[in-house]
């Protein structure tokens, strides 16, 4: 069943699960508002459904929940950091942070992070740059999870990018995994019977299919725009590693599980480039424009942020079972 | 009638035209080399196919072919440039010149153009990048040529866009548009009398079609993945326009034709920051990785190398009804 809880319960809630597993209070705080936000704003794969996990990985040692990032090197507004295996959303705000920082003294900062572990919603740090009033991009490799067009092993990751404008009505922001259906997504379709409206990836056959349940037995997705979206995936993933100096799809797949993953950070200082007033105007230029033709024209974000607003207004959609799984585990 | 023409004389007879409709010197080697490549490496949608559209263009002052770029204002390493509606071609080649020295000296440079015109192939700007041994990212907006996902109105741009890696065997080179299908593709198909062998756009009673003809009488392409191309078409828009104060596709649209458009250049010393050594090591771990898989399976822009090794090997292909024509502008 599906009740709604205030978010700052749910951000209290994830807060002491992570203290109990061992993270300190300042990083609690952090990953379990992230995970609450994520929740907020309609992203349920990265809220409630991968918590649990993620504290197991804790308690198991597989995340190491002290590991400090460290400064590699830099070579003027580009630096490199290694995540030294520690949790991916403390990694990741970390990164996005510096990016900023750079940003900021330099019009654009870019961060190259090598040796870090699932940053669970890709959104939270494009949004984290929009908040802090930068244009923030940024993108992770995955082990492999499609494979390239023209054949059918999957080599390749689905490797999400992030494109973030800062806007005071609501920011754009960009979040897409190269993959034209998320996992979740698929699951989600195959538990209410649905078909896909479009052809999503493979099954076992080697076929295109719109039956979510064959393309999750056969792992195969389909990237976006097909060889286009399969293209963008591997040039992100040279990016990622090449700027980290970290590993590629590749060799995380070599691995067999997911760690240690490569990705990307910049941030550029937009409104100290054209001064606040000039950004909103020619952000909502756009904006309008779009929404001048049909109510469901919608810029990217838009349909997230009515999510959030409801969110606000009536409390955090949950499962009430993972609420009281969450709740034992603080 | 397909004729095979040495990629110097090509490049010749292209100067020779540049230079009697008004260009200088320096700027028809320029221009004649650009169209010259685009051809020999099989981008013929960008080579001798238009060609004298942009000739008819300088001729009738609607691009201006003296016009020099001005520099409006920097924050860092972000620039603002002014390209004062002079030739496409020669204003990118400048702005990605200035990126690439700008991250010579600081890792990292962007410039963004305003007031441009059309670039011709987008990939020219990312090659230059590599062939200085940089990372190179760039995109430019057009006039309004799709719908966005979810309503049946041309609003947004194809907005090409470029993503390149330098690699001594042949650089990584991602160059596409948002848009499923080129115009240029779907007239090869539909003169050839074939079928798209996946959906490209919408016929003009709003439904998904196959036929390239349907398409190209509608106006409305498919953005690659659906929803997801849409919403990087608009945020690629939103950056150009900010990152240079220039026109956004709404705006370029308003005009009727497309001129003054907005472009972004983004270069990162990427073997200055890792040592060209170990760019070379990561990159072609990737590249093997997929070579390792089977022969079809390709790194972005490899293709394009083939045609170009065929093209120096036995001459660049044209038609030679265009080759003529070109002589004779001459």
């Amino acid at each position: 069943m599906q009740i709604r809880i205030p978010c700052d319960d749910l951000k209290e809630a994830f807060y002491k699960a992570l203290l109990k597993a061992g993270l300190s209070e300042e990083r609690s705080k952090l990953c379990g508002s992230l995970f609450a936000e994520n929740q907020r704003d309609g992203v349920y794969s990265h809220g409630l459904n991968r918590f649990p996990g993620v504290v197991a990985e804790l308690n198991a040692g597989r995340l190491d929940g002290k590991a400090e990032p460290e400064f590699v090197k830099a070579l003027g507004v580009v630096e490199q950091w290694d995540g030294k295996m520690g949790v991916g959303l403390v990694n990741a705000h970390i990164a996005m942070g510096r990016s900023i920082e750079i940003a900021r003294e330099n019009g654009m900062g870019c961060v190259g992070l090598c040796n870090t572990n699932h940053w669970m919603r890709a959104g939270s740090y494009g949004l984290q740059a929009a908040d802090a009033g930068c244009i923030g991009m940024c993108w992770t490799n995955t082990k492999p999870l499609m494979p390239p067009w023209g054949i059918e092993e999957k080599r390749i990751g689905n490797n999400p990018m992030v494109i973030s404008i800062p806007r005071e009505g609501g920011h754009i922001l960009l979040d897409m995994a190269m993959s034209q259906y998320s996992n979740g997504k698929l699951e989600v379709l195959q538990a209410q019977g649905e078909m896909l409206p479009i052809a999503g990836g493979f099954d076992s056959d080697g076929n295109l299919t719109c039956d979510p349940g064959a393309i999750l037995d056969s792992k195969h997705a389909l990237p976006i725009g097909y060889w286009k979206g399969s293209a963008l995936a591997i040039v992100l993933d040279t990016l990622a590693a090449l700027l980290s100096g970290g590993q590629a799809t590749h060799q995380i797949g070599a691995q067999g599980d997911e760690y240690a993953v490569s990705q990307t950070y910049i941030a550029i200082d937009v409104r100290s480039l054209n001064g606040k007033v000039l950004c909103e105007q020619i952000v909502n230029g756009i904006v309008n424009d779009l929404h001048g033709v049909y109510e469901s024209a919608r810029y990217p974000g838009e349909g997230m942020l009515r999510t959030r607003k409801e969110s606000k207004e009536k409390g955090v959609l949950v499962e009430d079972e993972q609420w009281e799984e969450l709740l034992g585990m603080g």
